[in-house]
């Protein structure tokens, strides 16, 4: 399976480096043979018909910060477009205004024949119903597990373990960084406090206020929510609040009651709020972590928690949809 | 789909009940026709070899509180072995000790060429590493979603949707009525006074013991390691111990702990036992929800909490169950 990789920041690292780990098994259990040919990051191309060799492109990313003067470099060549491939693969920065470029990716492998897979959350966040459409028609896969959660399948888990059932409400604490900061302040911290804290850490994006005032968890709503509950919306249908007028005082702790930002998706419509909410609440995580909680018309309510970033965990979502996609182009069925 | 339907109480009659319900909706989404051509309850057998009145069924045994008498009862007939049918549904008790009456159902099954969807714990607690082996020589189905979690889909997270990990550990609330019974002591109520609630409430199984003293956690242990991780063991290799010695303090809970009934596998072997636990763990859960945690090699941990019982809710995994049975018959894939 020939690969063009877009972007080659912490995810896009981590994917080369899972593909070096983990190829050999990838073949003997799925016969799965990822093949690198290009990799792109903001300034440059390199490129390898016959693949990449990855540890050096690892390397070579590592010693110059990018890709430029690299021996594989090719100029004034556009990868997804000008060159042959079974799968992109979309790991570029998310851009909630305008959804580029992910965009501008995803239109190029329309229109030349390829799958994508994608964590790139800003074309989905601007115009989700209309792309399913547009691969559906084209017989092309758009597979985008490591848009929400990271490396916890949210996705998978309503598609494939609630099959059957009509999900009749969604509501989660799907942005990490802001989590961070909530948990912070029960512990009496200011919020800038927090927030410089949690860049410290390095949970915050590039720009703080896409998390702080609740566009990633928007954005991660309408995925969520179009694929749960096919409700075919885009970021504009949804009512936004962010974190920066929250209190959260020792009055409400005593009273066993905290605020966390939560998205929810039900019948009277998509929002993202500060709410107060029950400490014992399963979607009262500690840390970064993130927690959805699916409500199933017969099997109640369903709630799943882990990490919702990382390098190393959303290269190995991104890996689950290439192993997807090979099962969908013809393959042993995997376990 | 011809059924045979083994076991007539709380899942049993929301089993039939979601059948009736769901019917016209399963055959025109996966091509699924269930049909129930007999019942039986711990006395007597129904059969009608066109398809029972499920409407009618229910009716009688709640009027009369068994099937006997029943128009369509059969006697002298051991269903799974006398009857001609696709898939042999167990919802009867469990037992631990010996595995009975699901061990017999299960070999009937066997030897006379039945697909098995069940909800029955005792058989793969006692054997599950040698029934797994002899279905799969014998091109049969054993499905088991019902035994761990009721519609919570424990089983089916961990194998669809972290397929491709290595999952390292386990470590899991799995048993309701002893969570509930611990919540209420964290309120401060008597270990006994708890017991009683529960058992009103209708938490507490049949023989408290089981659930008190950890064989329940143990046999779904068993079953989701053996599961997960390939184990290859059975109850006689879970150290288990209850939580009829537990006491929760004013000064442990001050400190942000409290103690839950934790079932865990790792490489140090299988266990039940109360742990003193953060309360800000996820698996730290209120009422009598239930929680496991799957660590997988790359993407870490990832909790799901959900009801872990009810009789809807159980009904639901079965349905589920047989949907992939039906795929794995023939039929189009779901969503």
């Amino acid at each position: 399976m020939r690969i063009i990789l877009l972007g080659m920041g912490v995810v896009g690292g981590s994917f080369l480096e899972l593909l070096e780990l983990e190829g050999a098994d990838l073949y003997r259990k799925y016969g799965l043979h990822p093949v690198v040919i290009a990799a792109a990051d903001s300034r440059s191309v390199v490129y390898n018909p016959r693949g990449l060799d990855l540890r050096n492109i690892l390397m070579y990313k590592r010693t110059h910060g990018s890709l430029q003067g690299h021996p594989n470099e090719v100029e004034g060549l556009d990868p997804v477009r000008d060159l042959d491939a079974e799968v992109v693969v979309d790991v570029t920065p998310s851009d909630f205004r305008t959804g580029e470029p992910g965009l501008s990716h995803l239109r190029a492998a329309l229109q030349t024949g390829k799958h994508v897979v994608t964590a790139n959350k800003g074309p989905l966040a601007v115009e989700m119903p209309a792309l399913i459409e547009m691969f559906q028609h084209k017989g092309l896969k758009l597979l985008f597990s490591g848009t929400v959660g990271g490396g916890t399948p949210f996705l998978r888990f309503v598609g494939k373990c609630l099959s059957g059932e009509r999900i009749t409400s969604i509501r989660g604490v799907v942005n990490g960084t802001t989590n961070y900061i909530l948990n912070r302040m029960e512990d009496g911290v200011s919020f800038s406090d927090a927030l410089k804290e949690a860049q410290e850490k390095g949970y915050a994006e590039a720009d703080p206020s896409n998390d702080v005032d609740g566009w990633d968890s928007a954005a991660k709503l309408v995925i969520l929510s179009n694929w749960a509950m096919d409700l075919g919306v885009t970021l504009r249908d949804v009512s936004v609040r962010g974190i920066r007028d929250v209190r959260i005082t020792e009055e409400m702790l005593s009273r066993g009651r905290t605020v966390r930002l939560i998205a929810t998706a039900d019948e009277s419509g998509l929002r993202v709020r500060p709410e107060e909410i029950d400490r014992k609440d399963p979607l009262v995580v500690p840390g970064a972590l993130n927690a959805v909680s699916f409500t199933a018309e017969i099997s109640g309510r369903h709630t799943l928690t882990g990490k919702g970033a990382g390098g190393r965990e959303t290269a190995a979502a991104l890996l689950r949809d290439l192993v997807e996609l090979k099962m969908h182009m013809g393959g042993s069925e995997p376990c």
